[in-house]
């Protein structure tokens, strides 16, 4: 009973076919490669508009070099004082943009606070040189917590934040979860709402290891500071080729948003398991592949001792978290464990 | 008649097949896993010594991380003039570091001047608050004239940094051609010489994008500070087994002697070519899989014009670069085309 | 009625006095003259104990500089969230430390809750490469509202840093204010309290321009780390012997002590009138040199018309700050001010 | 016989007076006061042209704050192999561009070679992502050996650097020795010659502690851009009245050209002693106020043990440096040694 994360997932069958596939023959080095051309020009199909792309190898690095150019070092990032760039990236945000500061607001379910983000935005004053001004706006959806912005709710808030002349990023983790949770199209939930860029995950999602950093409209032209950037990083390996392949092969027949209905699937059959099985209580809402359950310290030991793989999360509750290959065995083998603990 | 670079070309079949191997089930993330372990005890084995390894997605990577637990934002690393940290990475070691600069030295072929060497040493002084003293030295091998170190000049130059109490990096790039062309032992080329940890390549020598952090002896206490600085810089991938197992198929059967052993060979080849065919002036020792040629422009748009693809190098020569996968056709055609051109 | 900021008035006469006097011949420079070699002794003896010291040119530089030998790139800073190296000092000590982290706790009149410290402290998982752990804790006093921890104080939430390996910081820029205030002797209300290192404040006391970090016990050893970041960040000026007379100046006869005196009885008397005269509410305790009022904006801008200079502050109230040159006829001038308004 | 530095002197009594008649009643903070604003004016004049002025309180802090508005993090700058800003900042100029890099260049008497700057810029690649290309050049008048620039050799390393898109940085720390020595007007030596931001030193020259950052024609609007850098690094006192009058005493009847002509005379009297007296041949031309003497070693521990104080330099020659209150004495006493030397 393996829900520890999605990160542990093996890769998809059909990733390694498609890096067998492009595997022959020489290609120009750092981007200049024939399935790079072609995965911009896939991801301007489903977003239905023009795009820059950059392929890197991990979501920190993502987030990390999306965020180094909008924000400099000298200004800020409002994001959610639960953010994984804020929680869980060691620095990186700081470390990219050369000392930025991120600009912490709250929000229930790690959902940005549309009224806490208006008043941090009302009080920018950019001539005052003390202070550290925002810059970029950075929300994540799936948020931290499993819960999805809808279209609406990301269009609020990239309206607060351009009318303050700040960017709007985009962590897409768990991008799929998002759209296939909410029935709206990549456009809808991304530049259509207002984001100006984003990190767009496919590892957890099936990947051997491959994130996108999409730039959208005038973002476009700030793509060569982006590669000299990720070069300063160490992330324009010489063989883009075989990271594109893999992105190529996620969009192709549209196996990310399966595999993401799959992994939701999975999140709801397990959510119901512990409320109705195990008497567990939501945390948060599930719209996507996790499922953040408050449940008492005996019933969470009881199941790790049945051989759980499951974190409790910094809100007190247990997170379990499904993903493309989570196999319905342990769905059941779950479900067993919980039926077997004297509540 | 593709001789631009040994990045441009494609993976070894036998990487594919090892990714293919190891993608079944969960396993721990962020280098915990199964594979990464195996990983380490085959370079023990290799290495002759414990080691810690940290696998990346580049060498600029390798090469920036490697440094950045070895020289402080207040010192510096003495390196060639011409090294690829010096000149090709973008500042990557400035930026890893936190500013630490780069200390540049002189000597033939791109290999550092011993006497250079000692006379910066001598001058180090520590406590004066004015300068930026060395903390390590860097050296390449091959070096970016495709020379190669002996184990005895890679000890005459540790000797003199360990005395100056320094830090030794070896940038392996290819340090397999290296390997092969002098018929040492990995150890007896590295720690053995008073390597204290290397940047240990693989991409260039057939994997899809695979380069090693070595840690020797004393090193391996600063394994931790080494993953904090990955994470921190985006090069702590979840999915790190893809990036253990790619390096575990290298090793294995000594698929990267056998890859670096054609690469060298076909590089001979490629030597004699221009200077029988063409007579061409080698501009360097050609030890490895480079070949760095003095040769009249006509000629060299005259091969051009034949479908030759190669770079000018800054010392005025042409770089011609051999790799795992370099066609005999090519050789040949190579062969071919220096009759064609009426000298 | 300028009751704007203590970093408004003038320098004492006796600063100047004292610059004349050291004014001749030669000195070596960097901090190997005489007047520096004199302030750390007479240091030591205000302290009773061995310190280090280097001035700096301004607060920002003293908190920051400090800071940066505590905390490295990968560490982060506990300290209140109104703090003076969180609101006002452009992402300084994200600047010196390499991208450091400030880790934000909350507390009243913008001292830290111990409880919180406490709860962070217990969380640290230095082995856990995603998050950023603390290394210091920074505490100001008088804080950033003008209230005074006590040695008790101080000593609690030192003990709770130790314990978890943290060094602390004391942002002393109003040093001076507090300890009239509270009858406690130097060595008390820092080194014996726990401090390990500090920036003490005498520009907004009287200096020209002058402030000290003051290192204690085991920091004293990492002074040479100081002296170079101080080099590299440009705080090394060559004539430190015009730094370190103005702070011998202030020591000398306890000009501090007396002239923190005068400011913090004006600043009672200033609470008193605004209490008492125009009705306000003290939104924290008067502890020091600064007031802070809750009063209806109509009687504030009734004050601004006549002349008063007063800035509204982040909680809403109104800050009056006095310093040793606060004239008695600008308290009389508030007093008839405040009258005059129909409340 | 103290020939040490130049930073050694005492400042000059008219910089206290100047002290004293400001130092009454309050002032804004920040820059926002009335000296800084005259000192504006004062510099207008002076230089026949708008300006942006920022007081500092150290070379170092002059030249890296002014090097980090035209040099981004990714960007380099073109010096001498021997600039202050490569050998004596302890890396300021990598830490203020947020990891920038240095490009060094040669060149007789520490001045820029015209023809490796012409090449240097002539091989800028702006979109090769391999390389840090330059984004500035560095000069030093006079020069880090003690030469002067003329306004026309100033003048076509300018054009140079213009016609690749380069700004234009001048460190005068020493720019009034240069002035004096070469009979020209700041205009002429400054933006008239190309300059676009210079260091102005008046510390070495009879300051307490002073260093300008001026800023001409277009630089004037990333002026909020220099003092937010300023504010970042503690750089932006509060009472910065004091350090602006300074830079006004030293300004006012030209006591700054008036001191620069004592410390070159004092100069070329010493260079006459060394060479006539004691057979010494002179390293560099005397163009200002230091002298770099070759000498055999005897000679130079014969004067050591007669009690002079002057230091090797690195190219083996001894430096002599003079300033405004180097006494005759001091030059009577060295005539002196040098003839009771037995040589």
């Amino acid at each position: 009973m393996d829900f520890s994360s999605d990160t542990s997932a093996p890769a998809h069958p059909q990733i390694l076919e498609a890096l067998d596939r492009v595997n022959s023959g020489t290609e120009p080095s750092y981007g200049a490669d024939s399935e790079t051309l072609k995965l911009k020009a896939a991801l301007a199909e489903r977003f239905e508009t023009d795009v820059e792309v950059l392929p890197v190898a991990s979501g920190t690095a993502a987030n990390a070099l999306a965020l180094s150019i909008v924000c400099g070092s000298m200004e800020s990032v409002i994001c959610h004082r639960e953010a994984h760039i804020e929680r869980d990236e060691r620095g990186a945000p700081e470390f990219f943009t050369g000392g930025g500061k991120l600009h912490l607001c709250g929000g229930d379910h790690a959902k940005l606070d549309l009224e806490e983000v208006k008043s941090v935005c009302a009080g920018i004053q950019r001539g005052f040189v003390h202070e550290t001004p925002p810059a970029a706006l950075s929300l994540t959806n799936l948020s931290e917590s499993g819960a999805r912005y809808s279209s609406n709710e990301t269009a609020a808030l990239a309206r607060i934040a351009h009318e303050a002349k700040l960017k709007v990023h985009l962590d897409g983790a768990r991008f799929a979860n998002a759209l296939v949770s909410g029935l709206e199209t990549p456009a809808a939930l991304s530049w259509q709402a207002g984001v100006d860029l984003m990190s767009f995950g496919f590892t957890k999602n099936g990947a051997l290891g491959c994130e996108l950093i999409i730039l959208f409209n005038d973002m476009i032209e700030r793509f060569p500071q982006l590669q000299a950037r990720a070069k300063r990083s160490g992330h324009l390996p010489p063989k883009i080729r075989f990271l594109s392949a893999q992105a190529l092969a996620m969009l192709e027949g549209d196996l990310w948003l399966g595999s993401a209905r799959i992994a939701n699937a999975k999140a709801q059959a397990v959510a119901e398991i512990l409320t109705v099985e195990a008497g567990a209580r939501m945390a948060h809402p599930v719209d996507g592949n996790e499922v953040f359950a408050h449940m008492p310290d005996e019933l969470f030991e009881g199941l790790l001792s049945q051989g759980l793989r499951a974190y409790k999360w910094i809100d007190g509750s247990v997170r379990f978290v499904c993903h493309w290959n989570t196999s319905q065995k342990d769905v059941d083998d779950l479900a067993a464990a919980c039926r077997r603990i004297d509540k």
